[in-house]
């Protein structure tokens, strides 16, 4: 399994590493803790990552703003997870107690807060482009969540509205984060947009993988039980298409299931197993793979770098994952 | 009484308010509405009132880049209004529900959450140092908050940790918007250090003024229930006093009830007569009038423009406000 490190960028991750760290002092020390918690239970490095590859990608050299850059992205990231995980409900994330678990919701909370006034610190410092970019990915953010949360148990949801909430939660601060590097690398602006359309269907790939992942994937490999989508009422892409496919199995117990406000883990499994019988996970396979296609497809058009390579890479890591 | 319209402000406040308005838009109307809601409760424009007397004190005139700026830091005053009532489990704001009873916790802390990112897009427009500042008191909230959690219940604290408590939670962010004023009027270092100083003074006034409302404050005009610092195990100054004032209460029973984690109505009663019999209220009360003096005498240094009246204003305005 390949690393991020693994992308030609290992070197200045590290360094957004570093950055974050820096970030994320303060004189209390357990706003340190819970902060350093969450941002080492955040996983992956994807928005760090693609806004490094995006930097590079227009040729940009000089990484120093580009690794602040991806520093705050991943800071804005991180305040919104360790909300999300008070918002879910969620007990465990990458296999630790999720941090309000830990520490508290009252200081989960605020530490979102603080993670947040630390990237503003850093984003804040960038031209009026980049500033209006971070704004509206992190507004989105937060309509995203609304907007899930309207749908939750709405089992006539379709794969339209189905995207337009994984776009402003997963694949918007994705493509944001390549745009921001391609601006910072000072890229033209049809590299600009190419790295963003490149970044929103990596982004939109990445979350149809973990919606997989969330009824199919190993709670050892995960660090978390599946089956969050279905106790919280979310309907992804599995979910419609389990009831797209309604003949194979007992679609109005789908249906009973997912729209239950409290919902044993007897019944969350149950679900999982019919939305596995239904073939929805191959179908979802498939998606994944068309947006991973366009993500590539998108990549035709720029000119043959070595991050381009690397750009591919990325997309068959956010493909293939396991966790 | 005054309102704020009354400090010479009256117009720029109108714009104020009408540039929130507009950076609430939402695509989902639900965090409009909600932003909306927190935003009518917030209360008195303290920061923005601050930030526009900040720049028009020296000299100040085009308005509108201090109007955005007392936006953006009404905007986050806002964001952890909202976070705050999650934490603090408070039923009500000015007299309404506060968001998360209305709402739901979920919508209320991704409000919150949005109105950071719309605060962001405003604040980052400006220079490298606003943007400091900005962060900077961003940061020190969340500082305050925690360091007000980790004293909860501990009747050991002093004068001086309640005055570092109070001000990063209140002072810092009023005497920021101050400062931001002042360097958005293109001030000098030392009328911005003054306006500082003015700021953080009247910041620890307006504090000392809510402790006393929380003890002595009449429900329909606060539009809350007073003692939520006793029930919530904040020891503030009225609390410092009274336990130092031992001699005329039952010192040990009000301590076992502020240290006490689960209060019902009838301890927290019993704490705030206590507090009251002690003699602390008007103590604090002279507090408060030391601190609005000292407020006041920073601006002595002051050029005697139009602006200053309306500061020594602000500050008469703050001491004797009952809600």
């Amino acid at each position: 399994m390949k690393t991020p490190g693994d992308f030609g960028v290992g070197p200045e991750l590290a360094l957004v590493e570093r950055r974050i760290r820096e970030a994320i002092e303060s004189e209390e020390p357990l706003l340190t803790e819970i902060s350093e918690y969450v941002i080492a239970s955040g996983g992956k490095r994807i928005r760090p990552t693609v806004t490094l590859l995006g930097f590079k990608a227009v040729g940009g050299t000089k990484f120093d703003r580009a690794i602040d850059m991806a520093a705050a992205l991943e800071l804005i990231h991180s305040a919104t997870l360790v909300h999300d995980d008070i918002n879910d409900g969620g007990t465990y994330r990458r296999g630790r107690l999720a941090a309000y678990r830990k520490y508290g919701i009252h200081e989960a909370l605020v530490t979102g807060d603080f993670l947040f006034a630390r990237a503003f610190g850093i984003g804040g410092k960038f031209d009026d482009r980049i500033v209006d970019l971070t704004a509206r990915v992190s507004a989105s953010l937060a309509e995203g969540e609304i907007r899930q949360k309207r749908h939750a148990g709405d089992v006539r949801i379709g794969r339209e509205e189905y995207l337009n909430i994984v776009k402003r939660k997963t694949a918007m601060p994705i493509s944001g984060g390549a745009q921001a590097g391609a601006m910072l690398g000072e890229g033209t602006a049809e590299e600009i947009d190419i790295l963003g359309e490149y970044g929103l269907n990596l982004g939109i790939t990445f979350q149809i993988v973990d919606d997989i992942l969330d009824v199919v994937g190993d709670t050892a490999v995960l660090g978390k039980q599946p089956g969050m989508d279905v106790k919280e009422g979310n309907v992804t892409l599995l979910a419609i298409h389990a009831l797209n496919n309604g003949s194979a199995i007992d679609r109005s117990e789908l249906i009973r299931i997912i729209r239950k406000r409290q919902k044993d883990w007897g019944e969350v499994r149950t679900a999982l197993r019919m939305i596995q019988e239904s073939g929805a996970v191959d179908q979802a396979r498939e998606d994944a793979r068309e947006f991973a296609e366009r993500a590539r497809k998108a990549l035709d058009a720029f000119p043959a770098v070595d991050a381009r390579a690397h750009l591919r890479d990325l997309i068959d890591f956010v493909l293939s994952r396991q966790a």
